[in-house]
């Protein structure tokens, strides 16, 4: 394994697309060999399943299968994208990744971190991240910064007291895995853009 | 929880869909209280899982995404209509379970029945099948029955050295779970629904 795993987590409205695209930026100056990807999806049987997992129709979806289906969408973006690419040498940056599965599923639905462990071994073993940046601005900032929640997206939905188990199980998890790197997003998007590129920097990834 | 659960396995044209309904026809006889079901599928958001895991384009699946898909659909057929049957008392006969990813996956695929136990707690845990009916017929007698395999199903596409791997794998379950009743093919459908109905009368299930 050649090239390197970047995964960025955060609660909905944490400005995770807006700081991909200024990475994006000074990645692409900098002339680095590089991909971007996303889950759910990613992939086009990854894209089925994200199909699946987010539909506002699907209200009766228990906990486990939501569990089960963003594992299965993980696993083939996984085998599909991410693996050629880190075995080719290119750096990988990922739009969420294992640690969603363990703040959504495990710690705010309750599932346990445990059993979003069995089912996610490769993303927890073979392939855990090099990096993971977690932006850190609590739901009810994120939610007056973004105007509300889609209407249409079954996850953004879930109520405020959800939204804020969530932003507790990522605090938890950067405690406990050190490659989880905090970033207070409080300042402009330029602030926050100028601190990942630190800590990409003070971490050799370019 | 008062009903009983009973499952129906075997090879790609082992004659489920024939024997259940036979079965079908007895249980009406008889009067019993029962519901019939299928996985993968069996509920709108199992059916759409379905679709993903059947789709013959999807030929780029990896294996680990094809066994949580199995196992998303399961939990969710489990929780919207296995168990409020079960609670209600009725009879639940359904077609495919949790052996069918153990010998599928598991054995065949070579995943190992150990991750295949760990992403189906429930259905190897608390919803268990009180018994399972193994239609045994070999791969080469069932294709020979059935007259060859339907094209636009990405799990009968499969060559044959997969569906005796399948075949080996569901005779070694029914070595190690006392639930297992093999049910040998050989004689004529009715013959074969005959002795079924002896095994419902035998247990208890009618």
């Amino acid at each position: 394994m050649k090239g390197k795993l970047i995964t960025f987590e955060g609660c909905e409205g944490s400005g995770k697309s807006t700081q991909l695209k200024l990475l994006a930026e000074k990645l692409d100056n900098l002339g680095v060999d590089y991909i971007m990807t996303r889950e759910p999806g990613g992939s086009a049987i990854a894209e089925q399943i994200r199909a699946v997992i987010l539909d506002g129709k699907n209200t009766a979806m228990c906990d486990e299968c939501e569990a089960l289906l963003y594992a299965a969408s993980r696993v083939q973006l996984l085998k599909e994208v991410i693996v050629p690419a880190l075995e080719s040498g290119k750096l990988v940056v990922c739009d969420r990744y294992v640690d969603s599965s363990l703040a959504y599923q495990g710690i705010a639905r309750g599932l346990g971190e445990d059993f979003i462990a069995s089912i996610n071994a490769a993303a927890l073993g073979k392939y855990s991240p090099d990096m993971t940046i977690f932006l850190d601005i609590s739901p009810e900032d994120a939610f007056r910064r973004k105007n509300g929640a889609d209407k249409d997206d079954r996850m953004e939905q879930q109520g405020m007291a959800f939204h804020k188990k969530v932003y507790q199980g990522y605090r938890r998890l950067a405690e406990k895995y050190p490659r989880i790197r905090s970033v207070d997003c409080s300042g402009t998007k330029y602030e926050t853009s100028d601190k990942i590129w630190q800590l990409f920097r003070q971490n050799g990834i370019v």
